[in-house]
């Protein structure tokens, strides 16, 4: 049997994230669904992370076993024919027979989009988080040093996970303005549930004067999520790239 | 009674463009049903021009008479908290009596956004046109100098109009590449129906070398339709602005 891997491209507003559910639309559900057509077989696609509601996708990485003769660069134009338009296979890799999607990843980037403007705009409504109060973009810069290498991230993973191991090194976290955009990019070895969002609602609040700068390390010390921001908006979010 | 002028940025997925018709939604109907929710008042609003359906708007402009004593610049906020998400009330301005979104506008400006890629980016699925077969972008400039004065554009024109003065003056007519992405932008003092979606589909012709860039002044000259390239799909089109 092969083992095929795929980079997809998605727009998530219409899905329930990636994974299988009984009683809403996935990503993954989907891209089962449309290889089923194209191959003949009925396959089990392993993600490489599950994403929410809405949460969107650059270079989502997925793999699955098939014995298909469709030729390996072949795969993309297959699926994309009978693909809804909001999801695409960008590239296809033939891969070692124990790559898993998930088990293998080393790390993740991921991006977050913030509009900056009173209204907003109608074009990044489903692609970004709208924010029409003030933000200082310096000192959001200066919150993101903190977050920077190895860290328990307690205080920002969604209340209810039940994870054990909560220590997390973040690789780099840059934030950067485009006229009225503010684009945070963050990668790290791995991230805990909503810890992106949780991290962005941070620095929303610390460019809006409503988390002092000088406070990050101390809410990264004491662990307590009510001490850091909101939950930053899902269509805000992008999964950019998976390290392996 | 006072004559309010909005600036308007629409995403135009949805309608069946501007102008109200019987069985579609337009954007004209939803906006005059909110004025009416709004100022309690049901009122016919005058728009700049027609846009047809699927085509975007970043500086709209229409205007309407009312009695409302809601204070000018408090109107975007109290029409926007009632609005659907896809249209946003940017400005609004109290202009004189006599002034007519349509009659008084002396020109208007065009953005035209084609993606060159492989696969549609599922971001822009709705918001450019996707071209995935070569272009040369050197010679769509050459020849988009050739539009640019007053000419005779009958062969840019969708066969069936009734217009009888078919000379327009393009005051400009720019293509410029940002990685992936083509945007074409033409101001002129008018325009003829689907004149710019032609124009577009002739440059898009030109730089896939299936139009000599020299043949577009014989093109211009002949006046005739079939000679000209394809209407290029809604979705790309913006209207960016309009001059009074």
């Amino acid at each position: 049997m092969r083992n095929i891997a795929f980079k997809l491209e998605y727009d998530g507003t219409s899905y329930h994230g990636w994974q299988r559910q009984d009683n809403a639309v996935t990503v993954q559900e989907v891209l089962e669904n449309t290889i089923a057509k194209v191959t003949g077989e009925h396959t089990s696609v392993i993600g490489c992370s599950r994403t929410d509601t809405g949460v969107h996708a650059l270079g989502y990485i997925c793999n699955f076993h098939t014995n298909s003769r469709i030729p390996t660069d072949k795969f993309p134009y297959a699926l994309n024919t009978q693909l809804p338009s909001d999801i695409r296979v960008l590239q296809a890799f033939e891969v070692a027979a124990d790559f898993h999607a998930r088990y293998c990843s080393k790390g993740k980037k991921y991006r977050y989009k913030i509009i900056n403007t009173t209204f907003h705009s109608v074009f990044q409504r489903n692609y970004a988080c709208h924010w029409p109060y003030p933000l200082n973009v310096e000192l959001m810069k200066k919150a993101a040093q903190y977050f920077i290498g190895e860290h328990d991230f307690r205080a920002f993973m969604a209340t209810g996970s039940s994870v054990k191991d909560t220590v997390r090194n973040v690789y780099a976290l840059s934030v950067e303005k485009y006229a009225h955009e503010i684009i945070m990019e963050i990668s790290a070895n791995g991230f805990l549930y909503n810890m992106v969002r949780i991290i962005a609602g941070t620095l929303l609040y610390v460019g809006n004067h409503r988390i002092d700068v000088e406070d990050i390390p101390y809410i990264l010390n004491k662990g307590d999520r009510t001490q850091a921001g909101i939950t930053a908006p899902a269509q805000g979010l992008y999964l950019v790239e998976v390290y392996y």
